[in-house]
């Protein structure tokens, strides 16, 4: 199959081109590296090193002998996304090519209508140009369970049936989304629906838990193809944070009561759920979501579990429980489904002290790269 | 109360403006003249000869009395938008600002970009201005009953309380936009819900049904002080483009079976439900929702019924079925709560023979006017 990797210079995007590269498929990857210029506007940067996107591809060839293809340009330009579609007329479009932090939403009224105007906009392009030039395609959409927010009822794949007043029909699950970020993603979910409903696309959309880890199979395969890795308190997720405050000696930053409750999955195992979605595409005019995650922990949860395997490896760690600063539940019910992805195949990858403890190795060894300023929480929800 | 209307200068804005002007509130309204820039770009124009702003606010002032202030410039620039805020210091904000057709939104892909970008960016531009500038004040924004879509279940005002696996919550009415323009209705619904959740802003989001008439208290004043009216395939509302076709002897456009059903209401209502939802504000913190219509008619019914009042009148007209150039259910079910708005207190002006005639008449002596080759429908859903 032709797969067109949005966003293929990130974090996952490059081990999921990687990946779909290794297996076999044509891949070509779409990146405006928005990523690096955030990393360096907020004076954070990759703990690992990684290479510029032509080296990347370059060193993929000659380790794999495999080709993947790059275009370099912004998906809120039509020409250039019409462009792409034209030239590469993919199968499968995977789209991770969003501003994808919460904390960076959150700064201030430019970051926030940037945000949403850059996924917006970017996503309703890519859905015309599907449209127009690649009816058949199926988009494959990175969207997050942080888009339902923390209902107190049980978080369902998409979509709920209603009994009301004497009648049922199944429609979208409501959604509480908890940021701007989040907002921009429940926005893009409504608008692919309609896409899907009025012009008869099919797209899958993957609503992601919190990722963790470094490692794929094929970033192992030479230092030159490793994945960005972030820390800071705008682009870190909590489990890679916490492993990288450990290893510098800094207390681990959970935010109030640590209660907060959400689902993780290892990168390996995403990569994993993209696959299974691209290889069993949606039906024309199906608007189908997957939650793509394999366990649930709590911020408390992964704290602690840091602070015990560190402690194994002779690494003291405390815990700092500092004010939050995100508006959001601390203490909540959270309980949702995620069927639909073990039933397609996907063997999951859990959290155990090994993986944890590994990552801790990996971190130690890029020690000196670690820039301790961005790490502390610093973004507000309210700022007033 | 100082109000700020968002959209002044439109179809509702402008009537609103002179509503609360006239009851001793002071007024200012901000407009970018968008809406007489699309009848331009359509080829289209408003039955009624609308003065332009600037001789409307003069004309106000000899009839009334009183002032209202204007501000000329865009939503989109958040200079303008603080200044505004900072100068006027608005105790309450009437937002009709936004692009305010469906069909307009279908045209293309430029034109679905425009449109989302337009709304949703003016009114988070707004939410901010209201955290930094004025967060006592009441955000009044004019949605529409289009968000929810078409669901075989009762639609609740803005909420449902859902039973699910042994729990219970009250979420968000889950939504069905039917395009584009709905769809960034429905961004913004969810953008104002998190800023009353996040910053404890207040909010009442009316989802307004179809509005029809062109007479106010207020316009009934002077003829300088009409409002405009629309009746092409683009920017015409069903009941308003019928009484058109009918009296230049065009046969009425019912769209596909004809079935499709939405909640209605007269323009003299729209303007009480706004003053009902001003002066008794929602509560720091909350975002209510209130479905804005007094009747609910198939687009046959209205059809049938213009028939019967124009035959009455003299005037002979024909129904054509025409294919429905949108993608919607033809035949469904529809039936939505509209109660909150009664119990504050709104008199319903319901859709009378009479009404109907007047309006026919008000046509009538500006027919001259017409313009017939912007009236017959061109916009399609799918283009392909």
């Amino acid at each position: 199959m032709k797969i067109l990797i949005l966003g293929g210079d990130g974090y996952l995007g490059w081990p999921t081109a990687m990946h779909f590269s290794s297996a076999g498929h044509s891949v070509a990857v779409v990146d405006n590296f928005l990523r690096r210029a955030m990393a360096t506007e907020l004076g954070a940067g990759s703990l690992t090193p990684i290479q510029s996107l032509q080296e990347r591809v370059l060193a993929w060839t000659e380790v794999s002998g495999r080709q993947i293809v790059s275009y370099v340009g912004d998906l809120a330009d039509p020409a250039f996304v019409d462009r792409i579609f034209t030239e590469f007329t993919p199968d499968a479009i995977v789209h991770y090519g969003e501003q994808p932090s919460a904390p960076y939403s959150m700064i201030d009224r430019k970051h926030a209508v940037e945000t949403q105007r850059n996924n917006v906009e970017g996503t309703l392009n890519v859905l015309f140009a599907m449209r127009d030039l690649a009816p058949e395609a199926h988009l494959v959409k990175l969207g997050t369970m942080g888009e339902y927010g923390t209902p107190d009822i049980d978080i369902e794949e998409g979509f709920i049936e209603i009994t009301h007043k004497g009648r049922s029909d199944t429609l979208p699950f409501p959604k509480l989304p908890g940021s701007m970020y989040h907002l921009s993603k429940v926005h893009d979910s409504h608008n692919i629906h309609f896409a899907c409903r009025i012009w008869g696309l099919r797209s899958t959309d993957l609503n992601q838990g919190v990722v963790y880890g470094i490692r794929t199979d094929e970033t192992d395969l030479d230092e030159r193809l490793c994945t960005r890795f972030d820390y800071d308190e705008v682009l870190g997720t909590a489990l890679n944070r916490f492993c990288v405050q450990a290893v510098v000696g800094y207390p681990l930053t959970v935010y109030g009561k640590g209660g907060q409750t959400r689902g993780f999955l290892n990168i390996i195992d995403t990569l994993q759920c993209v696959r299974l979605a691209v290889e069993s595409p949606a039906a024309a005019g199906e608007f189908r979501v997957f939650n793509q995650f394999t366990e649930q922990f709590s911020v408390r949860d992964l704290a602690e579990r840091v602070q015990r395997v560190a402690g194994a490896m002779g690494i003291n760690v405390t815990v700092d429980k500092v004010s939050d600063p995100r508006i959001e539940a601390e203490e909540h019910y959270y309980n949702a489904t995620h069927t639909k992805l073990l039933e397609l195949g996907l063997q999951p990858h859990l959290l155990t002290d090994e993986v944890v403890a590994h990552l801790i190795e990996t971190i130690q060894r890029h020690k000196d790269r670690i820039l301790l300023r961005p790490i502390a929480p610093k973004t507000k929800w309210d700022p007033r």
